[in-house]
């Protein structure tokens, strides 16, 4: 097979799924991406649909405990895309939270995505904050077998209020819904935001902005 | 308050909510359908903003088991606008679904959603058949913690092949996914599909479609 | 020219058309798929935009009666991205239906399209079921001149009922909309889906549904 | 019943085909208007889900030739939402469009919806207009059963270079797709474009301007 | 004209721009808020499309600089859907911003829009934070004529750097883009997010968390 | 680096920007085009986003007056995706327009895009058309600080009334708007509409048809 042909092989393969960013594939509904190639560089390459396998739409291990032992003590074990290929362009992934005692899963927001999820095991307090100018904050203690929504966009946690481990099952509506923790995305940027931008926009002195800088 | 102010501040209210049909909420990021009220035709009311409250985005009960004592062994426990109201115009719900020993959640489609879900216990036979012309039937054996995915619009099936129950927790891209069972569809359409006409679409004898039909 | 050039000049053209995928072409409003390309894998290799020419927008043939010598006694001619590659990306397509005396275009649904035909010649009857848990059968009889329409995912059919041919021209909301047929999906799978899930499912004898997968 | 109730019941009414703005139809699938309502303003009032027929999904007409006998020469017969109710939401259309010999289809665009068609009978000269800075030109002779497509917003035309009538049977992607014939817009508009303007953008004389601006 | 015909007539008109949430108007191609009806709950009333006026489409003022004495020295001045009662529906907004010498417009995100700006005069120091895990913080100092990209979600400011006064003008990919100030949906929430989980999340005293929800 | 290796790894960058044709960024909520590759056929070479520098948000010069030394006596400054790079796939773009005194912007349509515009200095006439069958014409006079909105689709224009100078500042709800100038399109096509079409839809004799084809 000539250098030319591989190419464009390559092309026919990338519009094959190219229809799928537009809506379902054209052949068999789907778009396999293939974590398993040799090459990725920032993407990942996509599967020939008529070799496409059922394990190209599974994933295995949600039902294991995330390792908690951090500074925040919860755990997220992410099924997106990039680990379950068969979710490319479906728009939806699933994600498993574990909390330790008083563990937290700190303010976040999904750029991409709404967030509904259910408590496995555990006591919860879940909550999200509204957009300007209100900024109500909407709060629940959640129970085993709770369901709760975190509206897409909006700052939101949850934090382990009972005795022992807890654990959620959840589901985005986006197969790469990604995620932006409120105190790293301010104070952990890479190279640091200008600490007098923060400390006006806090209101805190610029050396306790320093110091929060050197903790993310 | 005229009658004439009262129907323009149900108009009002409809196009609070309106906008969100197109994207998330102008003032605060959702728009709560009120399964509560008094009024319910087919639809359901939606609350002022301002009065959305945390229980809006709440709903409880998916650690019960669904009552499995059907024909097929299965139940769906559904968390989708209707149950949760802050789901509204988000695309995304939820289901619990539970199998008795030899359970099946018998082939069905889901319109308008992708459904992904994992194996809380038990072991699942899982499987979907692509589209015209290949017809692949794509299938796998599913134990705790698996996780799959049933692309949007394809005939899928989960059926219990392990001793005891079995669950599941799923989650659809759409917060009214639609299902429609294809044996119910097929040969349970009130009134019926006339007999000659699935006769001969499934190679059956007529008498034997009035038979099921007389089933479903 | 380099290799390298090569393949960055597939990846240029590539992302000609991807804009496309999300808004109609940045240049010209199109993205004409090349079906004519040496290298077909399973997808199709796109045209600069300058070279694109009226006959990528064209398509001929709907004229003519298709072949309904076979079970169903019914032919759909389609004019898809994959006959017709200015489709690609524009979100629509067409087809023409033939039925001989008492063909039948069996039960299917198109994952994702909506279809509005119109009757050319003939006497239709066609119908289609809502989804569960209703599962309305909504029927009528077609003459020519008459048009109806088949809501996106529904389970739907048409046959003759008249003494002649009949004839439709059918559009549909995608380029690529997919078809299932509910037979063929069900009890055509390849590989087969285990007889015991569709005897259960369908309340059919095991026997018989071996019976019946033998026929597709 | 109280007027409140009839006002909230209107509502509830209301979203339930707002959640098929976003998305089709939570029970059913379909949203149908209600083209017979006694009152129609500049809408339409949607029908109860379990009131819809086949009619609301049926139109009748199509095999009628349009009459032609107009500057033009041509008769577009619409089906839109407005003229079947049941399109509402979905996405798709259809027209018949009759040609006297010679008539014209005027160049024109659809603001919503990309256009194909079938030549039912006769030969037309179909074209269209690239965006800037090409502007090129793509036209074809069409005979019987040949397919043409026309990318959404671009200028379009059709015109009967046969001996004898000509027909088309063309569907648009949306239930509304609208129409803006160039000549009307720019000559017809209501109350006139200020005469100097047309002038200035068309190069043409101010009194040749005002000149057609009573013709149209 | 009876009571039950008045709330036909506004359902009736509510379907006319129920339409325009999925896709632009059926007539005239927009659906006018209106902004000055004696009703407004929450939301906004709707305009017969025959009486809209080219007042509708239009907004003055935005060559007026906004009043900065504020703890931020900034203001947004906003033309949305609110203020534009023509914006309804078609995904955009404008904003006039203004900066005081040093004057912040403090990180933030808009949940449903991407930003562009020009600056008119000044200069300003902007940046975005990109998402977990990287949190890269790209950043730009802008002079007169310049012009950035905020991607949609993602944290963002403005400050000025120049000696004397700011403005830029903006536009977003909404009509109601929503904006949530990181400081004030963090330690502004109303009620108070628990101090403690403040605390952890930002690896501070609890008492300064507190010290920093009274100042919001 | 193997050929093949080469051809995957432009495989996968192209998919992780595919992503971002659905929806924003996998990893980082943009995709870049770089205009500056060596390799430009009819698109853009995207960069892999670990490169992605300050400068791919960034584009300037919007400060300066373009050149209205033309026959129409005003200017578009485009910042479309194709002159700022990081705006692929975010669904936004700005414009300057500068009118010299008595310059017009003609009549033209953005076939994908809604334009909302501020009046920077001087004095403009605005006007739209609304769709057939009405062709409203709504027309404002705009002075400094007013805005206007032209609905996306609609034939509109802006033309300088005032003494010097005009410029505005306009955003398009699309990175890409395309642009169709009425009269290019139908007087300036590439090759020439056949010139009776013309002067049957415009009603004007072949003639001068001809002539005003020679002068676009």
């Amino acid at each position: 097979m000539s250098s030319k042909l591989i190419l464009l092989s390559v092309f026919a393969l990338t519009f094959t799924c190219l229809a799928l960013a537009y809506e379902p594939a054209p052949l068999q509904g789907f778009c396999v991406a293939d974590p398993n190639s040799s090459v990725k560089v920032n993407g990942v390459v996509y599967k020939n649909p008529m070799q496409v396998q059922a394990e190209d739409f599974f994933f295995s291990g949600l039902h294991l405990r995330g390792n908690t032992s951090n500074a925040v003590g919860s755990k997220v074990t992410p099924v997106f895309a990039a680990q379950l290929p068969g979710l490319n362009t479906l728009g939806i992934s699933m994600v498993r939270i574990d909390y330790a005692p008083c563990g937290l899963n700190p303010p976040h927001t999904h750029p991409r995505a709404t967030e509904i999820l259910t408590v496995l095991e555990g006591t919860l307090q879940v909550g999200f904050v509204t957009s300007n100018p209100e900024n109500r904050f909407i709060t629940k203690v959640l129970q085993k077998g709770d369901v709760f929504v975190f509206p897409v966009g909006l700052v939101h946690f949850q934090r382990n209020i009972g005795n022992g481990y807890a654990t959620v099952i959840a589901a985005l509506s986006s197969q790469n819904p990604g995620a932006i923790t409120i105190a790293s995305a301010v104070f952990g940027a890479n190279p640091s935001i200008p600490s007098d931008i923060l400390a006006r926009a806090f209101q805190m002195d610029k050396s306790l902005v320093e110091e929060l800088q050197a903790k993310f």
